[in-house]
């Protein structure tokens, strides 16, 4: 038996940990070999493999980032993709195949999956914003940088009657906002499904002041005002990837507090330093049984499936159920919080 | 409405964010107010009060220990204590009180809710050996900063050809053995629910260097040898409270180790440093949580209830699921992790 | 005897510490009275003052900011400022001040001292560019939480052909980026103190994709570029204090870098986060031999002069020394690291 | 030119960075080859040899231990063993050779060079004890695991009334408990340096229980009490290199301060945990200067010295200044931390 392991869509700490754990199980209990695809969807569609045995991810487990490296390839934008795709598997005669990954990644694996091609999934977000699964690997390590940032900037807050701005990764889910908002003590948290009131955010502030406090704010990257809400401050241009390159919603948030208040604030964007680095704990032992559960499924000839965390234990669900709608803050979740925003 | 606080046991990260919770939520939702005991039972007992005021919770949430101090006073092995306490919560006014703590002071709770007692009980246990909740904070803590001493540890043991033994908390169960070690990449785990050969970690010691390779063991501080494994290498002297005070497993275990094996052994005993200090962002999350959903359960007169973690929900159960059995390590949850060990 | 202390200028890890050192052995070991000023020179201006006795410094080692708060009032500025500090320190009974702070504190002390003032100065900046000092307090810290983020920068440069640029602080001075740079592994330094040809880093990032590997580059936000270097992306406006609001040179940089050479690049800008938090055990152990020396130098009525590290020793120096001319970065100090960069 | 790189004695953060800085340096600007020496002394004397290149030495700069392996081999105690140590450079076509390492691995260095053997030495030594250098690599990362430490027990010795010991490394110097303590603002600091007094620890314990704070004691592994101050607590037996195995002076230490004073006391041995893992950016920029300085020295054939920092350069001298007498606290350094101690 000869399985084949991918990494698809942005890197996240666990990554590493997942294909130890696949590896490490799979070649001790099973007797498998394995191969090693490059670069996400692109390795099978363009036969880019790399060793993949036991020395070979020795050592990995504490490593951020992916041994495999990763793309965003989508074989089936591609002409005859998946034909290659089957054709490479045959070739490299890769009876099963593991594919880790998002939204993007997962979806593909699951019209693979359609088209007969044997594949368990292992689901990866950074922004923990996949259905199916109570959290994903990354998210965790994301949420305690934020939080030490936050840490942080709340002794110079303290020393400098000055408004703090934090934005954190979450394109369209408040995860991580609310998360290192609340355990970082932050006293507005933005996020993407609820469109905030830039008026009183800025009544908020000043009634901060007024208490002799300097507020800090945890916004999400992907966080949007309400329509009619009109900030003056103005995002630059877009970049072929549809991120907004100079001036993010941190920075325009930290300009339009201070031009509406004449309160000197300032924005600090965590940006790529939420996802590299060693997994925390928590990270590491979910990834790990992520991928214990996803060779044994792979051993059970249970395709078509994702592994997921439901409580304690590590489950199988449909594949198409992870890649299905994403999984947002839910106003009650918010609302919990609220307490202490505000 | 005036609610009494106080913390039990010995200290964890979170403690502090769970009395930040509480007092929040209860002052600004509910308009209550509060009274701090000191010193867990030690408190209501000889009646020792602390203010317990938004002003007095600010900026606590990052800190470990618990500013109510703690202590393991049991007021039913003190001569008339159960009234003394009921007097002390009358005379302050107290309609109910919150109790965080483990499996000790959740049993006086459960008593004096038996007895009247309005009460509402928090887990706590470094240990994360409380039935009846999927994790309790201050766990995710110890089992990083557990982690963290492996991380450290691996390059060592791989520059110097030289056994290491680390051993971490856990009197009774092993979950902090069990996950630091799963996470850390330890070599071997060993545990109190399972009595370990001392023949048979000597003989995979042995293994590991002929592969050129330094083991790392991981310990609970509970752990035994088996009936028969007798290890020539004896503890020291008990102390007034059970701990063997020079000479505890690990040590024992590096000293037996070294002289079976000839090989260089030593031991890390990380002890107190697991509990103290600054609790991680899923530590804070969850604490806070526990906080808010105890005193809605005040606010609900839900008393004889303890809050707990199920999946991503806090939920209440009977103060009695708490702290009735012991959850321990179950035989197929460390047989998942066992492929990485021996 | 009564001293009078103040912090200004921006928030450094370690004012704290040279607070305690300052009151911990003024009081025991010379029995002297403190008097605590509010927000840098803003305190005797507008008599604003707290308590800053034993109890008041306690627990606040581990701190960052300071507990005096700060600012950046300049008395110079204002009319009738030295008379107003000078009647404010008489009412307060203040024999000595201890000025702590960078080149404007300190500049003002030195001004002051010439008018007869009795003060003592401990130099404070964390872009370490004071002359005089071997080392100043909190660029330590700064340097350790930017190489922290480089290194987990180097996973996700390493997953994802991506160029990578951090911005750190340094307005003037490019040591942060320097020691940053070299601890971290950097591609690429970039220091006010040398002008850089865009040109030639572009060719180095894609010298480096041709090796395989993805740049980092580490930037100083003072960095500029050459002149007839022509960058096509510009800076957004200026803020009131000189600042660029929307797109630093980090943003930029990025910005250019993708246009020029078509691959993806992304910016983090660490702001404030690098001088926030707890300090270093250097950053400790320095500003707190600072504040014993400085007591001291009250003691011995040596006014007029800052405390200052040379070699492992603190010594005293005049103030005009510390504020004399800025410590920049030497052509040779950055042609010793070059061998790792570009 | 080809050129030998050997580590020996303990392992230290920054042996990698050295290790790195060297074959950087050496191939590009001096075109040089190298040879790895596997496990100090022993690789010389047996010829076992690694690759030593630029690829090997990348991403191993945040890495503690050292690529090369050590061990304390010492050829001077071995017949024949420096003739053979000479056949085997020759062998290799090694014209000198960079030998890192402390007292010992520096004392053979010393003697070989004394026989005519192109050696240049890089002084390592956690416990800063070497003299000749301001500072060793290693020992700011040791500082600051230990001041973490302390930090963290900080929370639970107030919320707990309990003695904490902390016992660090130093057996001969107690330049770590010194830092560490004074950073960590440990009430009791004890060294080897000055024997200490049981009695008035003791009456400290209490004195401080009284002022209602629980003390925090850091104590050198080399600690010891003075002649006739008799502990009633005795160590365990010794190992074979000298160490006690049950029981150090820290174990000692609390149970012979709870048998006096009855209250709790624990103690927390931090061993390994203090040398492994990733370096500090001290550490790190201090490791890489060492090597930049040491492969210079050789290009410039500038034979029998070692590499030291003075203030912040990077100065050369005689070996023989490294290896003669250890560099210990001098009374008036313990003098200056004293006001915070007792």
């Amino acid at each position: 038996m000869r399985v084949g392991v991918l990494t698809g869509g942005g890197d996240c700490p666990g990554l590493n940990a997942v294909i130890r754990a696949v590896v490490r199980k799979g070649v001790s209990t099973y007797g498998y070999e394995f191969v090693g695809f490059r670069d996400g969807w692109r390795g099978p569609l363009e036969n880019v493999t790399v060793p993949l045995g036991v020395d070979d991810v020795r050592g990995i487990l504490p490593r951020g980032g992916t041994i495999l490296k990763s793309s965003r390839t989508n074989p089936f934008k591609i002409e005859g993709g998946v034909e290659r795709i089957k054709e490479n598997l045959a070739s490299n005669g890769v009876d099963a195949l593991i594919a880790i990954g998002g939204e993007d990644t997962l979806g593909v694996a699951t019209k693979l999956s359609d088209l007969g091609v044997n594949v368990v999934g292992v689901p990866k977000t950074i922004d923990n914003d996949l259905s199916g699964t109570d959290f994903t690997f990354g998210f965790d390590t994301a949420v305690n940088i934020a939080m030490e940032a936050i840490d942080r900037l709340h002794t110079t807050a303290e020393s400098h009657h000055r408004v703090l701005v934090v934005e954190v990764m979450g394109r369209h889910a408040g995860w991580i906002a609310l998360h290192a908002g609340l355990a970082g003590g932050a006293n507005v948290v933005l996020i993407p499904e609820m469109p905030f009131d830039i008026t009183k955010v800025c009544e908020y502030v000043e009634h901060r002041f007024q208490t002799n406090y300097s507020p800090i704010l945890v916004v999400s990257e992907g966080a949007v005002p309400m329509e009619g809400g009109d900030m003056t401050v103005q995002s630059g241009e877009l970049d072929a990837f549809g991120h907004v390159r100079l001036g993010g919603i941190g920075d325009r948030l930290a300009k339009e507090i201070e031009d509406r208040t004449g309160k000197e604030a300032r924005a600090v964007v965590l940006g790529h330093v939420q996802r590299g680095g060693t997994p925390t704990a928590f990270d590491r032992w979910l990834a790990t049984r992520f991928g214990l559960q996803a060779i044994t499924a792979v051993h059970e000839k249970d395709y078509g499936t994702m592994v997921a965390l439901r409580g304690t234990d590590i489950v199988r669900v449909p594949l198409i159920e992870g890649t299905g709608e994403l999984k947002l803050v839910q106003p009650e979740q918010y609302a919990e919080a609220e307490v202490f925003f505000g």
